[in-house]
């Protein structure tokens, strides 16, 4: 405490460190933390992970592009309050991390990964007014879309080398392929698991998990509930349904379903138990959401990113639904307009 | 009369006969009647079909989804007027038509469909709300947008098996292949006409298509004149286009038309011979527009369902055009903003 | 000057004459230019390309299609002031190109053709009436929507036969493929620069891109500059990152750079050194969207025709970013409102 006062201070006073610090409330905001040490510790996250993947251009590309979007933000003299908070940081710091890990290191990946996240500042602003018209807010949107211009893009630019996505195929049911055995090792699953917090940095690696976890922890312990639990509901949702075992231990089908469940637990709602089962719904359809785009993306070669949670979300939220206990007061409220046959 | 105030009193004093009338006319606003008669003659169109084809667990289907659907609306105090027009069941009823006519009966399959039917009142709320910003209805989007995630999903779920659509294919034109002659023998082609309204709930049976005819009569002379008028409009449209003759007379080019014209001919503007025509030119394009998409999704391997009569109501509903006889008053009301160039 | 003067004095005394400016206006909004004389250029333009070509029936579906979507806007009494700036006529104008231009000529592509013209008035209405919630114009996007649908059709339609667009296929990484070494010779650079602006109307011809670009000089010098500097700097973007020469040197990397120059230099902004830099991102980010479109959309076998400028001049003018000079006034005008974490 006496150390968030410490620092708070001078950050008003210093502007060097005032822009240190609006970058890394940035990188807090990925999981929708306004908080300096949170972003602190998800970039120690993602440099962990990268340095154990052997590449440490991933750690490089995020602070870049940090940098730049929140430097195009001040250039756009954006709204400085939005700013202060670092919203305009954390879909740079996604593109960042994206454009290493799916493209090999090369000058025109360097031209991209910066465009890129000029963009997603524009692309932020352009979103945000949009949704602001009911209410809802751009969430991770501006970095899906800006990424999967780059990413497509890259199939058809000459000077970038694609690795780790793709290739462009269509779907094939799985029923046709033989059912693969869950390790009954225990271990496997508490991996997959923690993989599930890394992969919203696209990191595959459990420790970093970990970190993200305790990120979190450190401003929100209900954040730190929300994405184990969302985390370990992908999880069951996921082997139940019988997803490809791959993507379930990478923790690919856990990432979206963790932002889900703590941006419907405990940041647009109030931790309730109404509450936690409209939370529990949108979980167990980021799962299936997740299956699907996996499905219908595959033609084009690139990944879904953070799409499943950015639509589950927007459709949970957009209802404006009324999850105070019973009894309600929402008829004045009005949750949804007259429709058809009126 | 009598029997319909009745049942009216009847459905006011009984809480369990007004959740019946509730769910009926949810049926019912599959085609925009608010007319529990209607639902009930559409339930036994869509019983009929189901049976015909050796797939009692449509009619289930329809009816679990139908009730789950309306009990979440209730769950989440959805406005209780909308509510008891049905609206928060056309989606419901279609999502558990649709699960159980692609995928084949396992558990995985019921919860994907308690789980859709569920969402889709969510969704109903969110597509309502951004909507009504434009004045403009949901439609059975909810419906499409809930469903193509669960059928895209069943691609990557080994826990269920698909029947009945994809596989996944690029489309390659039809101009290649030879001319297939139109069957001489009217037979076919009245059969094609009927089976348009049939396949709005994904039947394939003529007489499934009187029944809903029959049921839109009950409620709305002008609707059934529509709906058929729709279906034979869409038949000569597709067949002078060289469509697909197993779609034609399975009444795949009939479904979205009829909704179409239903919706434009006669439920959001009154008809006259003005409205006639610009319904004409909307179920022309609708043509078009399951053309477009049959042919745009073969890469993901899903049906259209609804979208096309989706898209081109939306389109032809958004211009809120004044379509009464000349002369006009519409300079006032503005149809359109000042745009490029001002 | 005073040919001007003439000239609409006439217009406004007679009808047939006021029908023939409406419709050359039309024309000329396909780049912002509300100017007969430069509608009547840019028809010329088109004429010279279609008989260069072979292919005289462009000319003809672009009158057509012109003259339809003005008539159709005049049956919905759509805003006097509107379409007598000739903003019903350039999403027709596009889509009677593009249609001969992929379609063999037969009486089915002619009634593709002008229900797909009626219906681009119907659009504008529509897109018209949603963008304009956010104070951003329709763009071409109309054209774009309504063309989409008619170009899919075709793979569905037996009575037309497509020519010049597609096969549907997977995209796979440029990157494989040898690289191909750039002409020494300036020449085909001079003509891939010049291409650039002919390509707005779909024509693969420099002199019809100098034609484009007197016709922007008579009404506005300064949309003449953005339209060769954009198309300078696609040419320069695209060969740069390595994009397939055969599309460059066509100038299909130019047009919708092209487009997005003009709107964001010159025509949604006033000229200045800051909008000069925010339009040199946005066309940076219009030839990276369109090798990503040209990649997402291989697998629908349909060009991306203008969205790449559409989409990317969205996000451009969505955030209503204040490109004054220095020192602001924007915090009152509110770029951004409040989003996540508020």
């Amino acid at each position: 405490m006496a150390a968030t006062t410490f620092w708070t201070r001078l950050a008003e006073e210093n502007a060097a460190i005032r822009f240190l610090d609006v970058n890394l409330r940035g990188a807090g905001q990925v999981i929708f933390q306004n908080n300096p040490l949170t972003g602190l510790i998800f970039l120690v996250a993602i440099g962990w992970g990268a340095t154990q993947a052997g590449a440490p251009q991933i750690l490089l590309g995020a602070v870049v592009a940090l940098v730049v979007a929140t430097v195009t933000a001040m250039l756009l003299d954006a709204d400085a309050g939005t700013l202060r908070q670092g919203l305009f940081g954390f879909n740079g710091v996604l593109v960042g991390v994206a454009v290493p890990t799916f493209l090999e290191p090369s000058g025109a990946m360097w031209v991209l990964l910066v465009v890129g996240a000029a963009v997603s500042t524009v692309t932020m602003l352009a979103v945000a007014n949009v949704m602001k018209t009911w209410g809802v807010p751009a969430l991770t949107f501006p970095f899906v879309l800006t990424t999967w211009f780059l990413m497509l893009a890259a199939y058809s630019f000459g000077a970038v080398t694609i690795d780790g996505m793709g290739p462009p195929a269509l779907s094939h049911s799985l029923a046709a392929a033989p059912p693969i055995p869950v390790e009954s090792d225990a271990v496997p699953l508490l991996e997959a698991w923690l993989k599930g917090p890394a992969q919203v940095f696209l990191i595959d690696d459990w420790l970093s998990g970990v970190l993200v976890v305790i990120g979190l922890a450190v401003a929100s312990l209900w954040a730190a509930v929300f994405a184990l639990a969302g985390a370990a509901v992908a999880l069951a949702v996921s082997l139940a349904l019988g997803a490809s075992l791959a993507d379930v231990t990478g923790g690919l089908y856990g990432f979206s379903p963790v932002l889900t469940a703590v941006a419907l637990g405990c940041v647009f709602y109030s931790p309730s138990w109404r509450v936690a089962l409209y939370a529990l719904l949108g979980t167990v359809f980021t799962v299936i959401v997740q299956a699907a785009m996996d499905a219908g993306m595959a033609p084009l070669g690139v990944p879904t990113f953070t799409a499943p949670f950015v639509f589950v979300t927007w459709l949970f939220l957009l209802p404006k639904a009324d999850l105070k206990p019973h009894p309600h007061d929402l008829i004045e409220n009005g949750i949804v307009g007259k429709t058809a046959g009126d």
